[in-house]
């Protein structure tokens, strides 16, 4: 029995996610439902794409990923199903899967086309728990859909590197719980550019010379009291591997977080120059 | 095994959702528990009302419905277990079944007699936990409560139509992860009385003669790009058979939703005049 | 099959939960993994004491809980996992268990040595989930870590006793999803210290001269509409056995609750005096 994880921007106030894991259970009564997240923004197709990237590969292969952001059906949105580094994607083809496909290759996509006549305005009950029931009972994506050889880049999402090699552009995509900003800009693009140079990462207003692994890195060892770091601003590659601007051990709710404070936000430029 | 599934107001910061996990867990090891939501607005009966008519049905027959919302006991608010379209529900009695009921007459109700002498202030894990867990062992509700035949309606959350039959008087009853504002009027009720007329719609100031049955049927369709109709209102039946405002693609916490763009709160009156 | 639970400040927005059930399910197909709370305020050490006190209990013998609050490994944060109550814990030793080992000391404590070289900044997945699924599967707290006699306590959360004894000052340690305002004084040390007497509560410019049991016990029983009670504030013993200051009936989110309306935030004094 494969597990089902949802990814949605449906919040946890309404009845969308008991819906939908009612329907499932309906169908599947052993099955093993997993929340990855149901608070995306609305409509928020680079917080998806960066969530399913760094969630995705924890779960066990031939895990089915149910993604509802932004799927109500339209000839310009389609219904995708796909087979990518041996889980399952069920989602629009609107390039939230792009981060991952970077990098690796979908196995299969198909277009799914067992709609109904009457539209609907709730596809991830409707179709998405219906497509993910079927696959999870061994059915081939083929009975589903028609199978299709391209889908929805988002190229804006990608950092660029300037022509001399010594400048990477990236920028916001995701600001997390703790109020830091992470950028598009991932360690391997790091090094790969950087070949081991001296660089300068300007963020708005402010400017970092080291990239951390660690938070408390930031603390002086010698130190008695942690807390009176509290507050220092850092730069790391986070645990998904991507630049991150971070306030050490902020809080967003009450004396902000990197966001705020550096007043960085979404899409705002990130850049590394190698010196 | 029964599904065992949670609707209250105790947030998920708090410890409460927890300990009555654990409780369920201690008593049936293989339980299956799912939320349905724990954000409903404290003591919220009509959010709750809502939530529980446009989620229970997704489930298996047989489910069980803890329901924990302004349900303390007093001697006017009894505690209540019913079995309702092959569904359990264990509740206060304090209306918030009454749009299930609206349509479907209990099979059943029980007022629960099982409390300890000691009074108890979480009376969801003292007492309903224990009431679900019997039930889902096969326990008979005559066994845990005194068989009752009536239950406390809620009469003002049911839109009213006018003597001449050409008009529906609605009010808000919710408002969704997205800002959109649900009302009291069925699709079924507008069929009734409309008789396929035509009509006009007034929520605040603005009027809608168009019912739309998914979001994006706004878009016109020679649109190259759809974000244009970005934030554009309209009419439509949701998923859940109910007349809702919405705006196109909006969200609540930057742009606003149509609650906040167009003014419309809890109770607000929608009306619908047929032509 | 022991129950893992999780306790965070992880929120439910990001990846992480997803990716750390994602782990346990890898390694354990057949895991029940409980959410207790993801919304701890970050880095926040008494809620985190609060919240466990008062959810742990509710589950069966051998249940694990991972508690990822403040956890980046330093000298001064080092990882422990502890067997307590027949339960199992695994978390940082940073004083959040000192609310239970108040009353129940550990069977055994070792600080956990299983760390790669590599230095993590999500040790929650990388080091945690390890120790969980290996306590799952019957491994020895020995072979994970080094057997350890000490752990941090947090005096601060505990009230204190006037010499005299007629006096208990203690502080707001938790404010609930309903604003209400829990203090660190329990029934228990208010029955050992007041031995029957009469007492004046105080709290910000508030007094209370009686403890309830159940918050509708403010209610006048002759009344015909509770709700003229809503508002009203009152001092109960709340469920978890600790003086809470409550509004009846609050709602945080519009009226406000018993933290915006009375005043009281976290770290504020309430005391008792016995006459």
């Amino acid at each position: 029995m494969s597990i089902i994880t949802l990814t949605t921007d449906f919040g946890t106030k309404d009845h969308f996610v008991g819906a939908v894991k009612g329907a499932i259970y309906s169908e599947l009564p052993d099955a093993k439902i997993v929340d990855i997240t149901h608070h995306i923004s609305p409509f928020n197709i680079t917080e998806t794409a960066y969530i399913l990237k760094n969630s995705y590969k924890s779960f066990p292969d031939g895990t089915i990923h149910i993604v509802g952001v932004d799927s109500e059906l339209s000839d310009d949105n389609k219904h995708i199903a796909l087979e990518l580094d041996n889980h399952y994607f069920i989602c629009p083809d609107n390039g939230l899967i792009c981060m991952i496909t970077k990098d690796i290759k979908p196995a299969k996509i198909v277009e799914i086309n067992i709609h109904d006549r009457v539209e609907s305005s709730f596809p991830v009950l409707d179709v998405f728990v219906q497509v993910a029931c079927f696959i999870s009972r061994g059915g081939n994506l083929g009975v589903i859909g028609k199978e299709i050889s391209t889908y929805k880049e988002m190229t804006e999402i990608q950092p660029k590197v300037n022509q001399e090699q010594n400048k990477i552009i990236g920028g916001v995509i995701y600001i997390d719980n703790y109020g830091n900003v992470i950028s598009n800009i991932s360690k391997k693009l790091f090094a790969e550019v950087g070949k081991g140079r001296d660089f300068k990462i300007t963020a708005a207003r402010y400017t970092f010379s080291k990239v951390m692994t660690k938070y408390n890195e930031i603390v002086n060892t010698e130190a008695k009291d942690l807390r009176q770091f509290d507050g220092n601003r850092l730069a790391l590659f986070n645990s998904a591997g991507y630049l991150e601007i971070a306030i050490y051990r902020s809080n967003l709710k009450t004396v902000g977080g990197a966001s705020t404070l550096l007043g960085l936000g979404y899409r705002d430029t990130i850049t590394i120059e190698f010196l």
